[in-house]
């Protein structure tokens, strides 16, 4: 059996304690027989920045490029609000996402039935709910230059960041949406602010030109960004797949995994090109929640989003789709037995820490 | 008695019908002998352009500047899809808003209690909602140069904007929070990406310096905006004012406003900064919602929206907030009474058209 390399990244905050139970559900897949890793880990965000003065290390980069797959915790926290913002955590997770050219963030919202009582919405508006937001993920405002704060001669500052979008920065991720709806509800919803922004204007000319270039079976809609916030909040289950860039990505993603009951519950891939040769790509998972340093170190984190972004490496990086089925069946059914780490919890649960979760998930497996 | 110079631009789509119930508004006010009114009417957006070939002409611009409120109504529709960039109907209310340096776009989301039960949200978590978003009107990715599409020698277009901000800008709007905040709920919060944004990081320190110079009773917050987006779906009633930067502003700002069951119900204001010499200050007043073209011309838009407008003008450009007072309780008492347009209709309620809503609300005044 070929053996599989994978980077673990735990991070910082409520990662390592997360990170802790993939190990425990890779360790049940070995000894099933199933898969064979050949498992190493480093430092990323602000744990990084306290050994080596930096968010991650090159050394850590390169073993990244090797890897099958990186799967991270989550960087951050209050400890390193004073860094300088080269430095800051957050510059670690940057840092891979564009070296590893990973530009294509796929972040699924999905109601779990057991939870759907836990929205913030109506049941009925979000029971069932099945939506991936596919956000570009090394482009825009993000990484765009110039990029920078000077000082004016009349002493007040001026600060500049700068959203560049190319032609086959779009197309690449209009593509990769385009076939994710083909395996899913064939509809795709691209949304930017062409009223508004010449990036938004080009990205709706590419997308659909990369539509009619040979993906005409999948139905193609264009909203504004902002009218697509409202709409996800009005009725979210209109979606299938939605395409948008780095901003927006990253706040509607946010405003969907909302939705859904808990952000502890929601994984993350993000993805670079294949190797037209090895048809291997570059990978990192991670889940949408953040690094929660209010509850780290207290064992009480939800681990399922970060097991749900093992499963999303199965299916994405590792070649088992049917294994990643089986890991999120194993999710669901934790949940309906009425498992609840504290930020799911409702009355007449079974309150668990994060290593009971990760347990029951291993033993439902 | 003074009289007010009002401009209304009733703009495309609908705005000519909740406009006409303005009118009657107005008249009523007259007819009270409340206030005066010297009113002008222009055109703006794909009207405009329709007439002008462009969406707004500099006599309407001219007639903007002289008056103490502009009312407009709404701009844009599928009939102007192919106009050129620079002529589409959103550049004439753009054009406005950087000319008459409109910088402040107050943004209130409020939740009617006859409406609570309209909303996506579940009731006891918008029951009473009251929240105020500041947003940042005239600077940022909306004006920032350059704002270009190029042809690159691959073939390949590259499209660039740019988000701008200068410490004034930025200071003046935090102000505007500030002292909003005092006659509200006292607490604001900050949204920006600092972490991942230079102008976010200005963002921040610039709303703390000036948070530090006289504004210490006021409670401030900083949150990420993309963390704000989520908090706005999972508990809104944490909220009182919101500042932040125009385009995080109009996504932030449509989530919250759809929070409260309908966005036909809810008002804007633009203001610019107070003249030192008369204390008058330029100011638009527009509903959030837009043209709705679907149903424009048909008698059913809800009128709402645009006659809380006409409160908020009463309010904070004609020096009447008594009179704005009695306005916004008119439409709460009609909306008590069961009249309701399509948009807001529920079973067992009096379904009416605009005229009929802006009649009860005339009467009810
Ligand atoms: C941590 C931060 C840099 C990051 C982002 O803004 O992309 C996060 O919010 C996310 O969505 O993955
Ligand atoms: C019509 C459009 C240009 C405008 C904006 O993006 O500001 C609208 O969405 C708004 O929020 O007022």
């Amino acid at each position: 059996m070929a053996t599989h390399k994978l980077l673990l990244l735990p991070g910082d905050g409520i990662g390592p304690e997360v990170m802790a139970e993939v190990r425990r559900v890779l360790a049940v897949i070995e000894r099933k027989g199933l898969l064979a890793f050949e498992i190493d880990e480093d430092l990323v965000g602000g744990s990084a920045y306290d050994v080596y003065g930096k968010a991650i290390s090159d050394e850590a980069v390169a073993k990244a490029h090797a890897a099958d797959a990186v799967l991270l915790g989550a960087v951050g926290g209050p400890k390193w609000d004073g860094v300088a913002y080269e430095h800051r955590p957050e510059a670690g997770l940057l840092r891979l996402r564009k070296d590893l050219e990973l530009f294509a963030n796929l972040r699924p919202a999905i109601c779990y039935p057991a939870l759907a009582d836990a929205s913030a919405l109506k049941r009925e508006l979000v029971d069932g709910l099945d939506l991936m937001i596919v956000r570009e993920l090394t482009g825009g405002v993000y990484f765009g230059e110039p990029k920078e704060i000077t000082d004016l001669p009349n002493g007040q500052k001026r600060a500049v960041d700068t959203q560049v979008y190319e032609t086959y920065e779009i197309e690449r991720i209009a593509k990769v949406a385009f076939e994710l709806a083909r395996v899913r509800g064939n509809r795709v919803t691209s949304a930017e602010k062409r009223n508004v922004m010449k990036s938004g204007l080009l990205w709706n000319q590419v997308v659909t030109a990369t539509h009619a270039q040979g993906y005409e079976d999948v139905k193609l809609d264009h909203m504004l960004a902002d009218a697509l916030g409202m709409q996800l909040v009005r009725a979210p289950k209109q979606f299938d797949v939605i395409v948008t860039d780095n901003l927006f990505g990253d706040i509607l993603s946010d405003v969907a995994s909302m939705l859904t009951g808990s952000l502890g519950m929601l994984p993350s891939a993000s993805l670079g090109a294949e190797d037209p040769v090895t048809g291997k790509r570059k990978a990192l998972y991670e889940p949408v929640h953040g690094s929660a340093p209010d509850i780290a170190g207290k064992g009480v984190a939800n681990p399922l989003a970060m097991i749900a972004s093992l499963a999303m490496a199965l299916k994405y990086s590792l070649g088992k789709p049917d294994l990643a089925d089986t890991l999120d069946r194993a999710i669901a059914a934790v949940l309906a037995d009425g498992y609840r780490t504290g930020d799911i919890y409702v009355e007449g649960a079974k309150r668990v820490g994060t290593t009971e979760m990760g347990e029951a998930v291993a033993a439902a497996f």
